[in-house]
């Protein structure tokens, strides 16, 4: 495991094609969700503004957001230790600590702990052009054991 | 505080008419949400399936289990303190427990604590027809000072 | 797995006596934990009032709510699955719903999932002879590969 | 609120003195908690080792880091909006990352949110001289309605 922890296995146009293969539904009549940089157990992701996104008070709403904490962990670990369609979201907490602006959202990831079996990350989200963070998650998610043989 | 614990302040009619006027997005070309039972300090809500809400492998997403919780706790607030549309999600944990089918969810909430200006509740989501929790989750709200007013 | 879900694997005085041995510390001068009974995925663990854990205004800590939710949990896990020393909690989610009074404090642990990896738990603490509960936790125990052979 | 958010409202060694007045069980015969360091929406606290924080394997157990991400975002607090001895966690979410030597411990916690009833902050924990993270924690704390006044 050790060696893996600093170098990157998919790159960002990799591991957007592999989520739009894998997440279909994540195109609404566009693409939404683009990973901008990997870097070294860690990555960049941008959720594109569409209204489906929003919630009453043209905020983005919660489940939207949620959305983007939950796929930028997921795009880390890709980046991480590579094509793992199986890996999946055991917890995440999230916390709202600003109303975002109808605008793109931004989450930046960063991996906490990458285990054999379980990897942890936090993901800060923020409006695209402001400063102040909007949300803040962390997430937890099972790397199934045939790991080593898939990657 | 005290009188409304064990009232209920909207039905469950009201709630669902009330939800479509706010969050008009939870329609999908179809009522996606239906609150089924508001009790004191509870209700039971449904999400229709739609295979919007689906994920890879045919199970319904993170993110529409997310909506269904956060949604769920709201509609329990709705019927415990009467329509306050202010009252906004701090934070939710969410815990992933199988996976559920493409079927019909549907969603327990218990509000364990209404406080002047934090509500805390969990949900406890099931598939239709399954006994096996597929998901738990616990939600803080915030509720306006206004609040007393407003109801 | 699935036999093991519906027997117990240890009693209410193994665990006892097995939380004793390891857990050295939770004996400040006199037994702080009792395990009052063990039921299929679930336990119910009385902490005994100490001075030692207080705080400011007479009140049980967080800490030692925090103690008592993760050792109900453990406990119950022990219960579930039999003697595993290695289990360790991977996260725990808390919410502080009210103030206890300077009592003995009860845990009411249920297991929401016993898989072969991961366990999660939730676990309501009360202040003893009191209805509203106290505090709520969710907790998320790994399991060792090897537990197999250990059970 | 807007202008405290870039003060110092209380030193390193005031906040020491405050906690040592109000967390007198923080003395376990010798100081365990020392609040290094106070900046703006941040700190940098220290729980110094004793045989009493250990569990089982001789690592710092779960609630004593509990109790130091606890302290540590009620330090910052402090350090931010000044003596305020009613706020109250009302939330924490821990993830335990690695095992952490018997050795001191440091807490690096940063403000998420300051606002006027509901703070968020995040604390981040190490062993003393090394650099992986051992633990991740998540706190909200109300503050008090008569918060004003008093500060």
């Amino acid at each position: 495991m050790t060696e893996h922890k600093n170098n990157i296995r998919m790159t960002a146009d990799e591991v957007t094609v592999f989520l739009e293969k894998i997440f279909p539904q994540v195109d609404m009549g566009g693409r939404v969700i683009v990973i901008e940089e990997i870097v070294p157990l860690g990555a960049r992701i941008r959720m594109i503004y569409h209204e489906r996104l929003l919630r009453p008070g043209g905020t983005i709403s919660g489940p939207s957001m949620f959305m983007l904490a939950d796929v930028g962990v997921y795009a880390a670990l890709l980046g991480a230790i590579g094509p793992i369609p199986l890996a999946v979201t055991t917890s995440l907490n999230i916390n709202f600590l600003r109303k975002p602006a109808a605008n793109d959202m931004l989450a930046r990831v960063r991996i906490l702990k990458l285990g054999k079996r379980l990897a942890v990350a936090e993901a800060a989200l923020y409006s695209d052009g402001e400063e102040a963070m909007v949300a803040q998650a962390t997430a937890t998610y099972s790397i199934p054991p045939e790991t080593t043989e898939v990657v």
